[in-house]
């Protein structure tokens, strides 16, 4: 089977947007073990549109297009498979109502312009878009596949894991699988992972070892191909192995999971209770904790004391001791961590201090420094790193080296 | 002028890489006022590379081809362009030179193979690559022009900006220029917008509107053409002012700026302190206020009150009242804001509590249900909304619209 992608926007011909979903697309075709020989990319215009879908499907099984099914003048994707097709608009009753729900969810009335949106051509087979009012849709055309979806991002991607892919598969003949899991590591460099796993790397073709630099940490990524899913499962588990024994303690998680995510099984399992007081990370520790859902089982507050007022009224940190060692300094995460604990009566608590920079910093303490505090019943810790990013990038690195102290203290990991 | 871009790598089509080279190249053309209204992605495939490049030559007037320049066997731009223009290829003597030269700097003999990298189809004029070993070069064909550049970005992008747009704008009979603006609006949908601006979309194609849907909101676009910056900018004015006589109250910033950024210029400027209280949005709007430098100047503190007794602790919210009207409600809400501004000392207090999911709704309070508070001196405000969208995304939006009843009190339009 050969797909070609097709992304209509004249914003992604201006430079103003860089194009995330044909990618995202290209893997899963590729994980599938569908080919893919051409993406191209085309304005919206009614004409260029409809010669570039046409082109497309004199070269290829199936026709994947991304954008051009708002509700607005500029959206003529819908317009132009009509065109190609021969067919007429069929309305979906369905996909009306999802509309008019969503709309009535926001309590704004349906503009007019969005009943558009559930109309399609004749005999397709509609995909539900459960994050916007754009659904997407498959028409067949002379036995080859036309999909539509819609280009925002968030919603492009869904409906190419929960549909697109599916409905591809279904169609293949003799599946070769293609699978792939990710290895999670977290507070070591790319380099020294390609150190300590160069033979494993130069070893094997199959399964493939790759190193993914991400904002959280380094990922592993093992790919194997195989006659079934067994087969290839059977590669990736050896390797996964051969891995995990070099670097067990590094891994937090696989696949979709996030510390966050991981660091709140534990605390659940243990039925621990957690509170965070935070300076320069400014409610972002708080933010990731509450990002996975059930967290209100286990986290009871937050505190983001910026002012050092709110350090000394909610944290109970001296003004004395901000004056002799600075607000930056391990004395007051120490403090902020404790006082946090004992003001929300959690078992756990963090504090964090730094500067975030771009400015604040001085010689002795510069931009990026961060103190991060553990306060426990049976421990109190702290650590201090000097991340060297953007304001943003130390935020998020101070968040992240957070969770990660707290994930090694429930491991019994923390010195 | 039109030009069309071609970018080749069989791993563009594996959804390894995301091709910012192209992003790039668009920019700078539309800057340039040069048309763009094709990019194509292929493989490492002579027969597709070439039937690719025919196509585009067909369609413009400049073709500019990243990657296949490399020296191995899967680098096959020159091969394809030598075929399509029938052309023998020469030496380049310079070029040998600089790439012997990159070698021997690194301490390596230069391989055989490297000396392709040299070869230039007859009568192109030569792009030098001072950062790599792959010059580029450009061949008139038929009146047009073929022009190939390495695939690395760093290199691709140096010789985009100092050899390619050089030479195109050297070639334009009336330089042209392109410049946007965009205008941020936010609580209102594409839909609705296009339907207030209808007519101005439909009246003008120089310059143009746009809609752009983004997390934080719906961006307008307005593009202009003109013969220099000053023409263009007017054009522009001249839409923006329309646009805004329209939905002025709408719009929270231009451009590069966002709404936590144009509300700490506010804060700033009125000499206004804020705290905020948060529930559901766990930090977050904590975190985005911190994102800006020097938010600490206007940002007392956050407190992140999941449990009951945080809410009571820390914001005085009365045990009764949870069990009466439930944590998640307007009372709580508007205590909450209430009870950071008191504890903070701060201007301006900001309650909010809901529902995020994916548990935890009723059939009277489902999930996505959030009442945002404000709480000033001279204010007291409330507002329930219901947005429905994963966790995450009632978290941001959340955030985002208590940013915006922020930002709406400190214009003093809150009702």
């Amino acid at each position: 089977m050969i797909a070609e992608i097709v992304c209509i926007g004249t914003e992604l011909l201006l430079g103003q947007i860089v194009d995330t979903n044909s990618t995202f697309l290209a893997e899963k075709l590729a994980a599938a073990g569908i080919d893919l020989y051409h993406k191209t990319i085309v304005g919206d215009n009614l004409k260029r549109i409809e010669e570039v879908l046409k082109l497309a499907l004199s070269r290829a099984d199936v026709v994947i297009a991304s954008g051009g099914l708002g509700p607005t003048e500029d959206d003529l994707t819908r317009e132009a498979i009509l065109n190609i097709t021969a067919s007429p608009l069929e309305p979906d009753i369905e996909s009306l109502e999802h509309i008019r729900k969503i709309f009535s969810l926001r309590n704004i009335p349906m503009p007019k312009n969005n009943e558009i949106q559930a109309m399609f051509p004749k005999g397709s087979k509609i995909l539900p878009n459960p994050q916007g009012t754009a659904p997407g849709f498959i028409k067949e055309f002379n036995k080859k596949f036309i999909i539509a979806l819609p280009g925002v991002p968030r919603e492009f991607k869904e409906m190419v894991e929960k549909e697109v892919i599916p409905f591809l598969c279904s169609r293949l003949e003799s599946p070769a699988i293609i699978k792939s899991m990710v290895l999670k590591t977290i507070g070591v460099s790319e380099s020294k992972l390609s150190e300590i796993l160069k033979d494993i790397f130069f070893s094997s073709s199959n399964p493939t070892l790759a190193y993914l630099a991400r904002e959280g940490g380094i990922e592993l990524r093992i790919t194997a191909k195989g006659k079934n899913v067994e087969e290839a499962s059977s590669l990736i588990s050896k390797m996964e192995q051969q891995v995990r024994e070099r670097i067990e303690k590094l891994i937090f998680g696989t696949d979709d999971e996030t510390l966050e995510g991981v660091i709140g099984k534990m605390l659940r399992g243990k039925g621990l209770k957690l509170a965070v007081a935070e300076s320069c990370t400014g409610g972002l520790i708080a933010s990731k904790i509450t990002d996975v859902p059930g967290s209100s089982e286990y986290f009871l507050m937050g505190a983001v004391t910026y002012s050092n007022k709110a350090k000394a009224d909610i944290l109970h940190v001296p003004g004395e001791m901000i004056i002799k060692h600075g607000a930056v300094s391990k004395e007051v995460a120490e403090t902020m961590a404790k006082g946090i604990r004992e003001v929300a009566g959690a078992d756990i608590g963090i504090g964090v201090t730094g500067i975030s920079g771009p400015s604040g910093g001085t010689q002795e303490k510069p931009v990026g420094l961060v103190y991060i505090a553990l306060s426990a019943k049976d421990k109190l810790y702290c650590r201090d790193y000097c991340f060297r990013g953007t304001r943003g990038r130390n935020k998020s690195f101070s968040a992240q080296m957070a969770l990660e102290i707290l994930r090694r203290y429930l491991l019994g990991l923390l010195e």
